[in-house]
């Protein structure tokens, strides 16, 4: 069994290891040398390039990826090409285009923000008088980790990106909520779902920073998200991880923020904190094999992500310190330099109670950051 | 930081999981191509050989092993080229000849069957007169897995290894033991041991079946074990894992019976069941970092190893069947084509109760067997 992996990044890395242990080969199709996942790079290419995708996927079983950023022809080019694409094109076209996202989950009857697609500044403005005076502009494509995204009470706040928005811009609602959820599920092509515990992420400048899991004091939505992401992943075709990041509003309901199709940040406790990880599921998943247990291994998992740190150190340059205060800590480095800001690892920590075992996953990353 | 792993088999492959989530680069000197750890083989080379195997450890911060079988002038000229090697060369020279091994844990106060160096027939033959006329004669050096080991009842019975034997033979007393014990520690050169919970163990024809963790009604022998096994760290200044493989006797003392200075077949369950695993520790130990928890995650762990299969079969090739079967087993392939008798992998399955996790981890090994 073998998987062709597009992208270098830290969700290729940490498929490596699930990979290792089912002994299924991994191969990846890197942007540069040295990347995240470079011990298991094949190729360095661009992955915009068909035939150097072409020539990648020439020998692996199933195609995967790192990020969502393949352009459709390529997709369409693989699938011509008689390779199995795990999330296919049509899937993925959704996860590229926050617009057409929000088109697809209205018409599956999922809740979301109001939303409008704006070519202007005076639709802009329009959408403002009608919500209140304030409202989230997004870029439909390319924004990720708070990039692109911008609240706005002016219907000039977006002239800037209105003139590269051929499709125009994505205007929503702006969702007065008591915190962020995320509810991760895996599919596999012949149509099993696996769905994880929900959890709670707390953000920091539009970046994950902490994930608690499971979500305390969930209650009746620990069913409602998970229904909510069956309903997505099966109405859009998702194969592999989806993740489905929502707002729980101020009066209490369930809106589908935003997805993604691929492991993803949320899911990074569950390497130390269920018995099938989000990139063991994933590899399952995509051999369309049949999907393991997700079952958490502990009462709670807390994850910390480790952002940027001095410039040019690494995580393990700070490991003596680190291990020898919280030996329980499970610690991740993804093989890249600091810079502040940048994802460079996560912590994970477990056990039975939640202050508890927030209070030792913090203690860990504050090791690493700064 | 850099690892050079000697020796390409499953235990340095299993190092890749660990090495990969923090972030340390595993190199490995392999024996051929396609070794079971050919992902992170960076050489490809013989282990008896001086200027191959400097050459390996040139750009590497610490050497360690797969395998205890590295020559000792090889690793002498490794200290003296500058390298950190761990276990280190008095370590492992003791892990290669049971007859040292025997000479140096009587020497310790460890408690060990009656043993003799015996030249030939009639020596042998006094050592049986004295022992109720059986015994067990093992060869010095090269056996594993039950190869080197014979129950014999007659003097002449070890005649064809005495002629190859220039350095006698080990016989020892045939111990009537209730079962087979181990217990796993890992030591870092600057001290500090870690243990993790003994385990009983189940040999089939000489090599490892069956583990349970933690070892049940151990009682009085679970504090016993792990003073032993950081007794025998310490005296013979082993660093890494070092696995203590023990008897029970009908009468309930502990006798050392075997030694393994490197990640051990009976601590393959800390992979799933601890929350730092065998391979992590060891990294970390050679790194001289600080030792990771060893605390089992679920109250019992059962390890089940996968030997044979039909010729030239994989692992993978079953999974659909093991896994619709058995969401929750977590399965393990070397990479190694089936040969019967081979260990090509394991399977590990945690729980409340024991009898349930027995039944659970057969069941999904059983669909690799045979």
């Amino acid at each position: 069994m073998r998987i062709g992996v597009i992208g270098g990044g830290q969700l290729a890395r940490m498929m490596i290891p699930p990979a290792v242990e089912l002994g299924v080969e991994l191969r990846v199709l890197a942007e540069a040398e040295h990347s995240s996942a470079a011990l298991a790079a094949t190729a360095v290419g661009d992955y915009r390039d068909v035939d150097t995708v072409l020539a990648f996927a020439a020998d692996v079983d199933v195609i995967t990826f790192d990020h969502e950023h393949v352009p459709q022809h390529v997709l369409e080019a693989l699938v011509a090409s008689g390779a199995a694409v795990h999330p296919g094109p049509a899937a993925l076209a959704i996860a590229q285009d926050k617009t057409l996202m929000r088109e697809r989950l209205t018409a599956l009857g999922a809740p979301v923000p109001d939303w409008a697609r704006v070519a202007d500044a005076s639709e802009l403005g329009a959408f403002l008088a009608d919500h209140g005076g304030v409202a989230v502009v997004k870029t439909p494509r390319g924004g990720y980790d708070g990039k692109g995204v911008r609240v706005v009470r002016d219907a000039a706040a977006a002239d800037d990106w209105f003139a590269d928005a051929t499709d125009g811009l994505l205007v929503e609602e702006f969702v007065p909520f008591r915190r962020e959820l995320a509810q991760l599920v895996a599919r596999r092509p012949s149509g099993a779902i696996a769905a994880w515990p929900l959890v709670e992420t707390v953000q920091k400048d539009g970046v994950c920073a902490e994930v608690f899991a499971p979500a305390p004091r969930a209650g009746r939505l620990v069913e409602q998200a998970r229904e909510l992401a069956e309903l997505i992943a099966v109405g859009l075709e998702v194969t592999g991880v989806l993740a489905v990041e929502l707002f729980e509003t101020d009066d209490g309901r369930l809106l589908v923020n935003e997805l993604a199709m691929r492991p993803h940040n949320t899911g990074h406790w569950t390497i130390d904190g269920a018995t099938t990880s989000q990139f063991e599921q994933h590899l399952r998943a995509v051999l369309d094999l049949p999907l393991g247990d997700p079952s958490p291994t502990a009462p709670v998992s807390v994850m910390v992500n480790v952002l940027g740190g001095p410039d040019g150190e690494r995580m393990p340059d700070r490991y003596a310190a680190a291990m020898a205060d919280r030996p329980e800590a499970k610690l991740h480095s993804y093989g890249k330099d600091s810079r502040p800001g940048r994802k460079v690892g996560h912590v994970t920590a477990t056990g039975d109670e939640l202050d508890d075992v927030v209070a030792r996953a913090r203690a860990a990353a504050a090791f690493f950051q700064g």
